[in-house]
């Protein structure tokens, strides 16, 4: 197979660990007799700084006219401080999301059992947890109207969501249940929200399309605590943005490291993939980020792209490298010196190599 | 001291945790000479099917001319599945807040000693958590204006937010750090919201009016992680209605149960009393509901009064009824058969007789 994809290290640590995740493909490419082709375009706090706009239309060009996107991770600390900043890193990301109409994020919250300890929850609490998280990514109240009076002393953000931005996640969410446990969550707040009631509503409707899966509803406050105490409940969770955001952030204490959640933006006729976790810039260029999360995003989008032998190997790749150690310090309490770059290398030549290959 | 205290039960386990909260205060004011009168109120699902009315006027006058108001809880699964449902129990309690003009209420999440080990979390993660959480309870897209279109196609509610009143809940939270550890956190998502912006914005600028508090700026989806990964690092949290909401009750797993969480909600000339738990619909009437959060609100009510001793004394009956296992079935395991009323009974018997009191 035949892929152009486009490659946005972004910030922070972004570009470093987007390299591991390009070394994995590139292996898989040599490995299965693939040409992946890879062009990096800018995007953030680093395509500000160099071109003075968070999503340069370059890189806007080279997505669309790319097969996927791998996404790194974007933001900047001085940003996040800066409140008064007009022009910020995150636009650039969601300008992406919305400009390439990726209306579906899907989050994984798979629970390692070599990692079980790892996590702040009770080993007994997470065994087993194997979450589908799917955010709706292009509307909500991260694109509705933003308001800042001329005095500035008032400002606003509507969260608006229209029948057909519901139904279009909702279905894949359905079928995604089909395909595993049947459970479907929807969380909202539709005791107070107007937005939230439509969600209900529509998933109501849709419900008797899906008759084997079983819908359940929860206020977003109560999911918040019940993917803590009983994370096993859940099978496929469907929420607005916002909800999305707080809720799979969330999750990754169950796995025990955000450096380890891979996420599939998904689209009508683009797909991106990204790591969930932010640009880490107080741990960027130490060697200290996990790159799993982007290697996993990279096993997302073969995936996406039916390459599922592809995948498995990937992952397989990751397997080993967490149950051998060969980890990022966010896990790692058995080796010291584990780097970023060394835990791509050992994936890599675990692809190149899946019989042989041990600490080294 | 003379008090007249609303009570208002509302749904579900309401009435039966409060009945305990104003049999314990029943208590306090024989023992420590206080005329403390109540006098209830309907409110919520409850007060729909009687008087068609979430938040009836009586009840709002009630309240009005009442030093406190004691609330129970509200909600009723079947508005909560019910989408279309024009009147909702939810309006009762927002009304309230909002025409009592209650803009902070305060959340405190402590880890009992006895309880560490009914955490979802491990016991060193949580062991000494002492959080305070101020959200803001008036504003923000709770009560912004909602719409849904003529052809039930679209929905939206709006997130608004004034300067003052971010103010005015934001001086008290940086004084409450200031006599304890001086942290504050502020929880927003600066990075996309408009009204985050304008909360950071005035945060950053009251900031330098407490030079002995350090204040750490979060944003919501990486505070929901944090709050489970370390919640030892928070001292005070600020943040807004939702967000509130959200963290709030996931907090709640580091204490062990939701039935534990209090809260104060203040404004300048009102005062209400509520456990953060709401109705508990499938556990009402069946004497399994947690009285502590409501026993507790009571307490954080004597020490709105400045009666200090008092609450001590119910604190101290609290600690005591944990200690010696007599607590309903989300945290015994001990015994059987320990109902809300017996809970209630025991914190009673407690401050009757301090010295004495033990299972009977
Ligand atoms: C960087 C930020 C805008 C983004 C979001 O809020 O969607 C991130 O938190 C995520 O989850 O992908
Ligand atoms: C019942 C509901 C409207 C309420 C809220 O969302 O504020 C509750 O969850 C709370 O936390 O007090």
């Amino acid at each position: 197979m035949k892929l152009n994809i486009a490659v946005l290290p972004g910030d922070g640590a972004g570009p470093e660990v987007t390299a591991q995740a390009v070394k994995v493909l590139k292996a898989i490419a040599m490995e299965f007799n693939h040409v992946f082709n890879f062009t990096e375009g800018l995007i953030g706090a680093t395509a500000i700084n160099q071109t003075g706009n968070p999503l340069p239309e370059e890189t806007l060009d080279l997505c669309e006219n790319a097969d996927a996107v791998l996404f790194g991770a974007i933001g900047n600390t001085s940003y996040d401080l800066d409140p008064n900043a007009k022009i910020r890193p995150e636009q650039g990301l969601l300008g992406l999301r919305k400009s390439l109409g990726l209306y579906t994020n899907i989050r994984p919250v798979i629970a390692y059992e070599e990692l079980l300890n790892k996590s702040s929850l009770k080993k007994k609490q997470i065994k087993d947890t194997n979450i589908l998280i799917y955010r709706e990514l292009t509307g909500g109240i991260y694109f509705g109207e933003k308001l800042l009076s001329d005095d500035g002393n008032k400002a606003s953000d509507i969260c608006e969501y229209n029948r057909f931005e519901i139904e279009r996640i909702a279905h894949l969410a359905f079928k995604a249940a089909q395909s595993r446990k049947r459970k479907l969550a929807l969380v909202d707040k539709a005791n107070v929200l107007e937005s939230s009631r439509l969600w209900r509503r529509v998933v109501q409707e849709l419900a008797p399309q899906y008759p084997d899966v079983t819908v359940d509803y929860l206020f977003i406050d109560n999911a918040a605590m019940e993917l803590i105490i009983n994370p096993r409940q859940f099978d496929v969770i469907l929420t607005e943005n916002m909800f999305g955001d707080i809720l799979s952030e969330e999750a990754s204490v169950i796995v025990g490291s955000i450096g380890l959640l891979a996420s599939a933006s998904i689209g009508e006729k683009h797909a991106m993939f990204e790591p969930i976790h932010g640009a880490y810039t107080k741990g960027a260029n130490k060697g200290i980020a996990n790159p799993i999360a982007s290697i996993l995003s990279a096993a997302m989008l073969l995936e996406h792209f039916g390459l599922d032998d592809e995948a498995a190997l990937v992952r397989e790749g990751v397997d080993k490298s967490i149950k051998l150690h060969i980890t990022t310090p966010d896990l790692n309490t058995k080796y010291d010196h584990i780097t970023t770059t060394k835990v791509g290398d050992f994936i890599e030549d675990f692809i190149n190599n899946p019989d042989e290959t041990n600490l080294n």
